[in-house]
């Protein structure tokens, strides 16, 4: 294991090494809200001007707009911001969580294990050195965001979120940018333009949650629910087999550059109270965990032995670090493990599988479920949302919707009632492995049996027959349960069921299901989510190749893609592609179509009159028109390059 | 460009290479069909045996059945075939053609254009050298398959296919194997054993194709209709940029390994003639064309001078090299090219676009369209099945599903009508880039306008936002469209829309689609399909970790991705993996939950009872028989390298 040195060292050299590579041809934007301090962050990708016309000595060109995009990277994609690993990021939402006055700074930490751990001079050389003092609610007082919202507060997060979730579309000018198909959204409700009080009346329901602790106050607000644009979840953390804090911390990073909207820190290994300490303190988005695993580290992993007390000096600990949302897997109860035994897979939720070994040992209802309505106090202190964990999720095609799976979603919905009697924020976990046709009723279930609170599924994987490929089995089904109504989508990597993913899996987990939200949104007809897609279409169209590479999710691989074809820098510019060459080009065809279309406006209804083998005179002095107007398809390479359209 | 010895040694070199890389585990298997010259090829994965009881020194185990799977790798998976890429793949439906007695060798080559190549001693250095004597329908004969099933004719082919599309799965004993959802089929109708009978009434409904030119004996019959497992196709092909004879046998080669069903030769550039033998010869899948291109580069681009005549010695150029299918863009009218100037990104299929601008020049249908009739006739002749082109497609999702395309359809659906006249086998193509929700109305549209004639899809892509990713966009989109009823899914690879597919990417596109193949069968219900997934989901649950290697699509990046994090061989034994460890294992725990459900069998009801809080003295009694039995969570690797479930 390293020292902090090292850790601080090699963190911080990835970091200074994000500086060198932005996105492309891209900057940061700062929305204004309506006080100074809500500066939402986007990021704005410039194009280049497209050729109208004129020559190629005197081209005659239009600009193109620059194409905002919603940026979950935080300070990392700005150049401007200053970067040091030690200090962390700047504390964003610090003053609106003092000014409500409803919260103070303790003096030191409430759990024993953290105040154990501050105190053992072992760890120093792991530890994050600029720990902030915790927050914590006054007496009698509750912080979290559906709270304010039930009084009909709109908090500057939920403004920031209501900005942040219009993708900037107001700025778009270019109407065929703008088009787009009418969704189809299942019960969704999608407005034109998200208003921070749609956003509060959103979170009052419970059909939102903004994962926002009052310890991490440097997370920038997001929202996740079924009315938004779909999120995405990416899990990092070391096992006890591999990884270290510096490579967690760096996974971090790169998740949020790579579009994680959330990290669950899953970390099993020793160290995982300092490195969540690190990754806490340098994230932009909310953090996640699953705090029963930490607490089986602490009674040496002997399930039978984990016990409330054990548990609730975990969930304090966690929640004063500044953890935004708890995976809990309440919902295994002792009647509902013997309906798994018949499973090919049984139980693979880790955590399911664990309360399923402490109910049967004691053969009593799990110190979760019992104390169920102490969670939620604690988690109201803090403003921790609950992520009621699927322990009952299938682990194969062959075992998915089973009695056992959706018994325990009942239960979730049980629970989620009694999380928003506390003021609480909930999201239902689901599963898991389910084959396509089988993935509709889980949301319409979910819907019903938990009242509209947000799903977040692993997946859905819709095969088992490709480990190494789970990324895309699993990407599909996301792709699917997001447009019928996931809320959030938990990534999955190429490496899943097989090993534990590095940098390349993480990125290629992250833009498999980035994807996946967005065909989602697509879909469900989330106004503006088309932007994108038509930019990037308009540019293929009108060939401005860097552009195209720009506005892609991953502008690195496609301009790698391009230039292991055609590595010359005069092929960014021709008006040709590799897949046909210059002879065959489809798109010049029609631009040729189009110009004739304009040049003759009745020709569409001249045409439509013509039968089969007849033609008159009018339509031969047309034939001929376009004859001497037409170019020849072929044309070489090196006269080509620069040729208008 | 390369000679004819460099062809021949660069390509043997790549088959003598196959012999060395079996799929691992893997054994051919022949099923006998009723006639010793029907031996259907299958690939069989053998598995290790369960361990079951006993202890390190005396394991109990249980045997395993090997699982069959379909493959389309034909003599290159089998070690005992003979492979020379200068003599081809064996003809092994050659005497079933000749049986029928219905069609001649010729003396010489009927297209004025191959007589010329063949004369021209130019290329004598490109050529294959042992080509056969091309065969064609006696005088007024027709030989296709729709004809022979219309006349109530169970071909050799159909009971190939019969045998071929049961998967094997009467071998299969084991019940957990068997077990399966049952399906959503969308009206599609999947008989739980496949007939010969069956094959062959779909094929006379039209509603699937045998794609079996009588000039391409070393194709294995295989079978494209809704009814049947949904199958890839993998284009390949030179373009005027890139790629050699040599690479692209590689290619086919590389395809048929990784599952395509039927391979696309799409070459534009020089030498197409000459490339197509090659493939043509060495293909153990049915190949298919897109005849256009090859007319174009015969009137050096000019789409003007394109004209019927040129394209009828073509198709018969084709057709007596042993092309299986052609794609004809014959529904692409004058009066729906104006349609298309409104589109952000206009025509985009190159067939499509090259007969707009022909229509447009000379102001009259095409003569495609004009000439339909006889091109069904010459495909009578030899059993070329046709693919009616979709030269409207959308190349943007904003341009999907509009009144080009749609109009474009229905005129596919009349030619359907014609070609059937002739007793021409004919699937019908279809886009594209279609978001999600849009994709169903395709299939719908597809099945009423074209009477059920088999749907084969390009994707459809869902999302323009991540080239560099669309073999992944475009395979989400197959897999709900596979599901709905497509017949074939055109595979679409990651360098989509920015360069040329290098093998890997042959492969990457490859293995999407056969993941959304599959996923369209299971979720279609079509029986045995499941059987795949619960093999590798039981090898999984047990900790055989080869037998998960094995049984995956891609054995060797299952294999790799596992042993980046635990190389040891010891691990491939070990009853845990790397995403928990060796403490955490959920998978062991449901082991022991089953252990204790089964020595309980009145548990489950007793569980029932319990209410919250309360433990009655058989409970606890239960509580503590369970402690003592069970194992506690914590196992060092090195001591649990060997242990039992």
């Amino acid at each position: 294991m390293s020292n902090r040195r090292e850790v601080r060292a090699q963190a911080q050299q990835y970091l200074d090494s994000l500086k060198g590579h932005p996105f492309p041809n891209s900057t940061k934007l700062y929305l204004q809200g309506s006080r100074d301090d809500i500066q939402v962050g986007m990021r704005e990708i410039a194009l280049s001007p497209s050729l109208i016309g004129g020559d190629q000595a005197n081209p005659i060109t239009r600009e193109n707009e620059p194409v905002p995009v919603y940026d979950t990277a935080g300070p990392y994609t700005d150049p401007a911001s200053t970067l040091d690993v030690r200090a962390g990021l700047k504390p964003l939402r610090r003053n609106w969580i003092i000014e409500r006055g409803d919260s103070a700074e303790l003096d030191g930490v409430s759990s024993h294990f953290t105040q154990q751990r501050l105190a053992d001079g072992g760890f120093d050389h792991l530890r994050f050195e600029q720990l902030p003092k915790p927050r914590k609610a006054q007496a009698g007082k509750v912080v979290t965001q559906i709270h304010y919202a039930r009084q009909g507060i709109i908090t500057p997060e939920m403004e920031y979120i209501a900005i942040r979730e219009n993708l900037g579309r107001e700025r778009v000018r270019n109407e065929i940018l703008l088009k787009a198909h009418p969704g189809q959204s299942f019960g969704a409700n999608l407005p034109e333009s998200i208003t921070p009080e749609f956003v509060r009346a959103e979170v009052a329901a419970g059909r939102a949650i903004i994962p926002a602790n009052i310890n991490h106050p440097e997370a920038e607000p997001m929202i996740i629910g079924r009315n938004f644009l779909v999120k995405v979840n990416a899990n990092i953390g070391n096992s006890s087999v591999s990884s270290s804090i510096e490579e967690e911390v760096e996974k971090l990073v790169w998740s949020c550059r790579w579009g994680a909207d959330t990290v669950m820190d899953l970390s099993t290994g020793r160290h995982i109270h300092e490195t969540r300490e690190w990754i806490i303190r340098n994230s932009p988005v909310p953090i996640g965990t699953v705090p029963i695993y930490q607490a089986l580290e602490k009674v040496n992993g002997v399930a039978e032995d984990l016990s409330w007390e054990v548990f609730r000096d975990t969930l304090i600990e966690q929640a004063e670090q500044g953890v935004d949302y708890f995976t809990i897997h309440a919902g295994v109860l002792l009647r509902y493990v013997p309906m798994t035994a018949e499973r090919v897979t049984g139980m693979v939720s880790r955590g399911g599988s664990i309360m399923a070994k402490w109910c049967l040992a004691h053969h009593k209802e799990s110190f979760l479920y019992e104390h169920f309505a102490e969670i939620c106090q604690i988690c109201a202190q803090y403003d921790v949302s609950l992520s009621l964990g699927d322990g009952m999720r299938p682990g194969a095609i062959v075992d998915a919707n089973d009695r056992a799976q959706f018994a325990e979603l009942q239960t979730l919905g049980e629970l989620t009632k009694i999380a928003w009697r506390y003021d609480v924020q909930v999201i239902i976990e689901g599963p898991g492995h389910v084959p396509m046709h089988l993935i509709k009723i889980n949301m319409e279930k979910q819907l019903e049996d938990c009242f509209e609170a947000p799903f977040y599924t692993l997946g859905p994987q819709i095969t088992d027959v490709a480990p190494g490929y789970d990324h895309f089995t699993s990407g599909i089904g996301a792709a699917m349960i997001g447009w019928y109504g996931c809320a959030m989508l938990c990534y999955v990597t190429p490496k899943e069921h097989l090993g534990l993913p590095d940098k390349e899996d993480v990125k290629q987990g992250l833009i498999a299901y980035k994807i996946a939200a967005h065909a989602a949104d697509v879909a469900k007809g989330h106004p503006g989510s088309q932007i994108r897609d038509n930019a990037l279409s308009l540019a293929r169209f009108e060939f401005r190749w860097d552009d195209q590479f720009n506005l892609s999710l991953d502008p690195d691989t496609a301009k790698a893609y391009h230039d292991a074809t055609l590595p010359q820098e005069s092929a960014k510019v021709a008006h040709f592609c590799s897949m046909c060459g210059p002879k065959f080009c489809s798109m010049k065809i029609t631009q040729e179509v189009r110009d004739f279309a304009a040049a003759n406006p009745n020709f569409a209804e001249q045409a439509h009159s013509i039968e089969v083998g007849q033609l008159d005179d009018a339509m031969q002095a047309k034939a001929e028109q376009f004859r001497q107007g037409g170019a020849e398809l072929y044309h070489s390479i090196s006269t080509n390059d620069k040729v208008l359209p």
